[in-house]
């Protein structure tokens, strides 16, 4: 049975060994920079993020991260989850399952319109549960990043 | 020259009308169910979404609608992109570069790592404009979204 309850600050150093797990699954495994001082400031002083932790009998086993966007067709806030993670020993017990359920709940709690989050195009194992919750593909979507130098030039700095 | 400046609530009813003209180019003419009053209760109530209006000679151009997104990989908030459009007959005039630049320095201000929005992968004039100010296409990712029955069936509701 999965436990499923909001992070306190003494979760951050879990959510930073989860978050740097999870990169090394995307094939990313440098690419994170923060830090424990950096989350616990988002999660719990400037609040731009919020995270649930997954449990099996009182340990560990997952955790999500979310904040809020917006869609300005439905004019209203929806929730964008980040980062969904379960470690490899407790994957296939319906905890990342229980997690996006708990998440769904979180959304119509707070009369968001939506649900949403990003899959990489060859995680299949992970597009399938997707599919199987009614999750729909925008596929025609394509995300664009600018950040470093760029930004700094396109403002002008 | 174009003027950007901070939407205020007396924008509101063309920040409306801009973002059903950009449903129609994006072959959605029906998806927006948003209205003056949500659209005035996020941006100024809620504050869950921001905007700018681009304006020439005092009449407005184009707007951009925005939120922070957050990074886990960065530890920090970025900005969000949800509808940049420039009305047809200002097209080509450098309106849409304008907002980037502004939003670009917005970004820089408030120590984002990241600026980002989503494009249309048929869109290829903006595509270009998007490379063109050093933008990476995030082409292994693919959003999904859940929302109506699938979001209450989730959540057990």
């Amino acid at each position: 049975m999965t436990d499923i309850r909001l992070a306190t600050r003494s979760d951050v150093p879990q959510i930073l060994a989860y978050v740097r797990e999870l990169a090394e699954f995307e094939r990313e495994p440098d690419a994170v920079v923060a830090t424990e001082a950096l989350l616990e400031n988002a999660l719990f002083e400037e609040c731009s993020a919020e995270a649930l932790m997954a449990e099996v009998d009182s340990a560990p086993v997952g955790f999500a991260l979310f904040f809020h966007n917006f869609s300005t067709w439905e004019g209203k806030k929806g929730i964008y989850l980040e980062d969904l993670y379960v470690t490899p020993s407790a994957r296939g017990q319906g905890v990342g399952t229980a997690l996006l359920s708990h998440l769904a709940g979180i959304a119509l709690d707070r009369e968001c319109a939506r649900f949403e989050w990003a899959v990489l195009d060859w995680n299949q194992p992970a597009i399938d549960v997707y599919r199987k919750i009614g999750a729909v593909g925008m596929d025609e979507w394509r995300i664009q990043r600018l950040s470093g130098d760029a930004l700094k030039k396109l403002a002008g700095r």
